[in-house]
């Protein structure tokens, strides 16, 4: 039976739940692993169609003397919605899934949020391994415990907070991924950079500067098992989203606007955080928390990743604004926004005001 | 300003989070009661057509100073279905409710059920204030956190656990509730004396005997007091459902599939407990469990109560056992049932044969 080669296991620590999250290579041939964290006889494998007739065998493999069900949901955004679901819910009790089956998520985030949340919420929580194939997923869905479907505009308006069985991460996974997902993944490491900073920022220039199509599979699973402990340190003090946590959100209010706007058509989510991130380095300077040549520094990691980080001249910004406005991260009609002082330095402010944002998009916008 | 008479107060314990069960008088007109637990000026209320017009005026006069949103769904466990939840988180987004806004339902278990839903789901979770109209909400969606909507034959097949921030029980409103709806929470009232048997069973078999119709407010709120404290004590240990909680679905496996048999048209959903109660007792007392004596004594409180308790005739018990093995309690293939030994002491059995389960119903069925 095939063993996986594991480089690095962490073990993410809430107050009611533990899990593991592997990272190794040939993890989707590795039985053993596969089946440690499914607890009865039925499983149901959700992934993309995409996704699916490069990697679904391999599971289909592993669960061949269980009763294993598949829904294969077309690829993207778009399709997280009710209507898919439904799907999943209608498979799960059109083969008579009981409170003990498992939920597989084989995909990106979309699968991931979907899938998380389908499980979350089936005779009200199932067991669920995510088994994440693009960097995005893998650095950023595999904790937090974060479900959710759109509506129409309002992305993650539905979902749940919902922490997998066990995460796994097969890195072979990413040699498919085209060069645009893989970018947009880099988009979420390099927030956690500036999170962090120190370290970690330093190692995540060397490999940008070098080229990310070089790196070896233990220098990425390095860059995803560090992405993933910095997000369990700021996650496992705040489940919830109350304080620390909105961190995260550091580049994210402007770029789940910019996706709205485009109704998911333009960029990939992590492009549109690319721009968020220049965004919010742009706002923080020119509210004088920041130094320009940090503002040059994180300018030069979005462009050395290959990400955008303008938003284009035809984005109507009083739209873009109304559009920040109706973002999560509103609290009694106050707008929240992550700002940075330095690398490794950021705060929250609960109260930006709509000047200050309007200047700052202003000043983002593409130079022709 | 109304002040409301409080007759109990209780608190909620549980691991993560812990909230207040007012149980009183005037409660509705008591403005500081009720913004007590709302933390933004936003509320959106839920209720149905024929709970509206009977009490949302008090909290539309309650929060008239905030922005105070309504749905009113119709009357019915049939529309506790993806439409209706659409419905409230389509007004949720329409008038921008934030994510510290406030749910509150008011009506029955079916608005229980599909608010709490909701409120769990919008945003990932928001605030939510239950005030239950019926006995049967009253005593029974207090406490558990259970929130779900129905799938096409298939009851509370998709919910999550959510706990409510306050419980306001106004007793007041029980004086609208038709004789069949105030029967209909007896049938719980009457499970928990047999799961926690004693004096609350004596004091029971009192009120029953002297007839529900006489009994005074005190009397009830006591009642209701006493059955939130014993699935208090049961929830608090087991928030999730993996062990003890187990016992809080004695009678209800029989009543969930003769309600999805008739598709909810024909019994209120404590008559179908009724006759859940009495195949739970029959089967106890049939595999050797229980005394003779305690079968006649249950068969006794449900008819003094006024439920039914028979299976009629016209239902296909072939098809009935079959919804049975459809139920949520299913693991693995395995029908776990809560069996009687004597009132004070129920008992979870994980592999019920089809044949003894077989055998109870036949036995159940009326004579004519």
């Amino acid at each position: 039976m095939a063993k996986s080669e594991l480089f690095r296991q962490l073990s993410v620590q809430l107050p009611a739940h533990r899990y593991p999250i592997y990272i190794g290579s040939k993890c989707l041939s590795d039985v053993d692993l596969l089946h440690r964290h499914v607890a009865s006889r039925q499983v149901l494998i959700v992934s993309n169609e995409t996704i699916a007739p490069l990697y679904l065998h391999y599971l289909l493999d592993a669960f061949k003397s269980f009763q294993c069900d598949t829904v294969v949901l077309p690829d993207g955004e778009a399709y997280k919605n009710q209507h898919h679901l439904f799907k999943i819910y209608n498979a799960l009790i059109n083969h008579q899934h009981h409170r003990d089956t498992t939920l597989i998520a084989l995909g990106g985030g979309v699968i991931g949020d979907i899938t998380g949340f389908a499980a979350a919420t089936y005779q009200r929580g199932v067991r669920l391994i995510q088994l994440p194939t693009s960097l995005l997923a893998q650095v950023d869905a595999s904790v937090g415990g974060k479900t959710a479907i759109n509506l129409p505009h309002s992305k993650n308006m539905i979902g749940s907070f919902y922490q997998p069985h066990a995460v796994i991460i097969d890195m072979d996974t990413l040699a498919s991924l085209p060069m645009r997902e893989y970018r947009s993944g880099m988009a979420e490491i390099i927030k956690y950079s500036l999170l962090a900073g120190g370290d970690f920022l330093t190692v995540l220039q060397g490999i940008l500067n070098r080229g990310i199509a070089s790196s070896s599979h233990e220098t990425m699973a390095n860059l995803i098992a560090e992405s993933c402990k910095i997000k369990m340190a700021i996650v496992e003090q705040d489940e919830r989203e109350t304080g620390q946590r909105a961190l995260l959100n550091l580049g994210h209010t402007v770029a789940h606007a910019l996706e709205a706007y485009t109704s998911f058509e333009v960029w990939r989510h992590g492009e549109a955080v690319g721009i968020g991130l220049f965004c919010a380095a742009l706002l923080s300077y020119q509210l004088g928390y920041m130094q320009h040549s940090d503002l040059l520094l994180i300018d030069g990691l979005l462009k050395a990743a290959g990400l955008p980080r303008r938003i284009p001249k035809a984005i109507d910004l009083h739209r873009l604004h109304a559009l920040i406005r109706q973002d999560k991260k509103i609290q009694d009609q106050q707008l929240r926004f992550v700002l940075i002082k330095a690398p490794g330095d950021c705060f929250v402010v609960d109260s930006l005001t709509s000047s200050a944002l309007q200047n700052a998009l202003d000043g983002a916008v593409e130079e022709v």
